[in-house]
């Protein structure tokens, strides 16, 4: 498992991204990224304090990291927020 | 400065909490602590990145943690997630 897998967070129901998660660390994942942009950035950290909390007592935050990365849209450069939350046991 | 400035992101325009930031370290903070829960976590991501890459060249992100704190409402305990970026020079 030298590749780190990803969930990326979207606008779908919190609980999609939770079993998306759990079920990656119960096929034997040892790191899983959650990475989201702009306002998914709320539901990312939920995503994790779930899966944490409620599904995966072995599994910690290892890392968070936050930045700024430019979309080119049809009305120019646009800039948004983004994360990424690194948990693994 | 032994004691962190604290700045509370809510439901007020982004402009509003950066100006507190660069406010806070103009008058020579070392370090301040922006916090939110819920939603408002994505405008405190928002907030940490512009007043870093437009305002504070000079400031770096030291740390991010997320937690979950349980609110007591009118209908019982309701959890929600927290983030806490603390931004430094």
């Amino acid at each position: 498992m030298g590749q780190e897998d990803v969930v990326f967070v979207g606008n779908k129901p919190l609980m999609n991204y939770v079993l998306a998660v759990v079920t990656q660390f119960n096929n034997g994942a040892k790191d899983i990224k959650i990475m989201a942009r702009g306002r998914a950035i709320s539901r990312a950290v939920d995503v994790a304090e779930v899966s944490r909390s409620r599904f995966l007592q072995d599994v910690t935050v290892k890392g968070i990291s936050i930045s700024t990365e430019v979309l080119n849209t049809d009305r120019g450069e646009t800039n948004v927020s983004a994360i990424e939350i690194l948990l693994g046991r």
